[in-house]
């Protein structure tokens, strides 16, 4: 059976993250149901699964067709099944049988948004964490590059994270003002559960001056996600690219 | 009456434009509702109306109130009144009592927004205009420069439209591609209605290769809506920016 790669960008809010769920609109279902409906039934897989209300660029999908497609016909159909969900296939590419979205990753990309102003989100509501306090963004910066490499990132990670091991390797993490924004870009082979949320929420402790960079290694060192900073808010959260 | 001058932010999805309209959710009625909550009830005075689903990041009007108020304490108030709306009130000032929204207006500034690529538009759809066919920017630039200083824009006037001259004067108009999208970038000190939305439709016939640059010089003097481009979707359009 021939394999799809497709690139998807969608729009969290108004779905219960990607993976199915019994009665629930998720970004899974919503694929499934079009390829039903244009090709056959599938099962798509997918390089990291986003909770409700996180958003995507560039999330990566794979799925076995039956038939052979044009790429370009099939993205235009998938799409066309879509209908009015704020989903779009991107990209489609047929790929070797040995491609798997998820096993095959190298790097997945990360950006996390912050408004920072003193006025609350308008147009950017369900787009961005308000954060109505002046970030110092050097010292966010500072205390990201503590990340970089190979560490236990035990308290960064969700209580109800299921990965064995909390060994990870940061290849990037970046802080950048851009506009009324904080832009943080982070790349790894893979990230724990949460744990851009929960990176994203210590930062802007460190951002507002509460706590000083050093407390990164700190954390690193304790390895106790009650130390770290809140998990922030869902919306500000987009899965941007993989690396294959 | 001390009067206050409002920078206004919204999204155009869900309001049927700026203008109250009995039963209808619209952007004016929002915030007048939201004063009218915390100060006292009050007409607010718009520098230009915006139509159903037309977006806003520095639309300003003005209102006057009845006490005085500080102006960031009138600006949370107001916010925290407007709810779910997705409307910010991102800047309040104290102004002159000669200071009108509409009428000391010197420049406006608008975006329009294209996603130009083949899929459709996923995160970004009711954000952007989609075209996926190729655009040549530097045909739309050559076309767009066609329209700047003062000129007779009755070809690029809804058919509707209650201006009693049709002669303005363009100051700046732009195209430039940023990633995926083509932004257009126009500045005058007053547009005439849809103005802005039929020269993003009518440059894009040009960035398509369907039409010469030279038609925008041919449209100026032949004064005929009927030749000029499409009304390019409301979505993509962007009120930016008042100059005073």
């Amino acid at each position: 059976m021939p394999r799809y790669k497709l690139t998807v960008e969608y729009d969290g809010r108004g779905f219960h993250g990607w993976q199915r769920a019994a009665g629930l609109p998720t970004i899974q279902q919503a694929l499934e149901d079009a390829l039903m409906a244009c090709a056959a039934p599938a099962e798509v897989f997918v390089s990291g699964r986003t909770d409700a209300g996180v958003h995507a660029r560039g999330q990566v999908a794979h799925v076995d067709l039956v038939k052979q497609w044009d790429p370009f016909t099939l993205m235009q159909a998938v799409n066309f099944h879509l209908g009015e969900a704020r989903i779009s296939v991107v990209k489609v590419e047929e790929v070797a049988d040995d491609f798997h979205a998820r096993f095959s990753a190298k790097r997945r990309h990360y950006l996390y948004r912050i408004l920072n102003r003193r006025a609350r989100a308008g147009l950017d509501e369900g787009y961005v964490w308000h954060i109505p306090v002046m970030l110092d963004v050097a010292r966010m910066q500072d205390a990201a590059q503590r990340m970089l490499g190979t560490h236990d990132f035990s308290s960064f990670r969700a209580v109800g994270c299921q990965s064995k091991s909390a060994i990870k390797t940061m290849d990037e993490i970046r802080v950048e003002r851009v506009g009324e924004e904080v832009h943080l870009h982070l790349a790894s082979r893979s990230f724990l559960y949460n744990q851009v949320r929960i990176t994203a929420g210590t930062l802007a402790m460190v951002g507002k001056g509460a706590w000083e960079p050093e407390r990164v290694s700190e954390l690193l060192e304790q390895k106790d996600r009650a130390r770290a900073g809140p998990t922030a808010v869902a919306g500000g959260l987009y899965f941007m690219k993989v690396d294959y």
